[in-house]
């Protein structure tokens, strides 16, 4: 069974190609749970499954122009988890077009070979 | 009571001028837990209460000689969470006096105003 850094190393080459839809369906559990940082506008801050993560990231890059990306890790937390530190540089239409830097921490939690949670840390205004 | 973010930020302030100890001393409650990213040497990998971390906080500060640190965050998940991004450029005595770039994440809980679990998320060679 792939542990914590062996699906990090393959989540973050496939963000990295911008294949982020690519990575949700083959490395993450059905069952997976998704946790936002913050409540926020239009998502729950918790959602369950891959259907409700696939129609986040594809609203996300429906709705984002991404001038640059910048990942990094994977950082392992023993055999069952890992951390990635996502940079982006993106036009948002939801915020009418403004030209933003955002910088989050993500953590996976690996079970069985496939992520079953993650939750994002993001520094807010 | 302050969250996650408020005391993120005073860790992060302590930490930028060097003072992670007393870091430590004023944020940590007592029966704080410190887990490592992986079992390592000299060290458990979980290691529990606010003498503990201190003696681990005197350790590293007197084995690593810091050229650049670069400390990003507070990074909130909610209100009792929070990552903080650590990047170092030091000389490590452990590693024979070798010159050595580290970066890892670190996640925060925190309770009653207190930071009560520290686990860090580190890229290993």
């Amino acid at each position: 069974m792939e542990n914590a850094k062996s699906v990090g190393e393959k989540l973050v080459a496939l963000c990295r190609e911008g294949q982020n839809l690519r990575a949700i369906e083959t490395l993450y559990s059905d069952d997976i749970c998704s946790v936002e940082a913050m409540s926020g506008e239009g998502f729950p801050r918790e959602m369950q499954g891959k259907q409700a993560a696939l129609g986040k990231g594809k609203w996300w890059s429906e709705n984002h122009e991404v001038h640059r990306s910048t990942v990094k890790g994977p950082y392992p937390h023993g055999d069952d988890r890992f951390a990635v530190i996502f940079d982006y540089d993106v036009t948002s239409k939801p915020m009418g077009n403004q030209r933003i830097q955002m910088e989050e921490v993500a953590i996976y939690t690996v079970s069985n070979g496939k992520i079953i949670r993650e939750e994002f840390f993001f520094k807010g205004g």
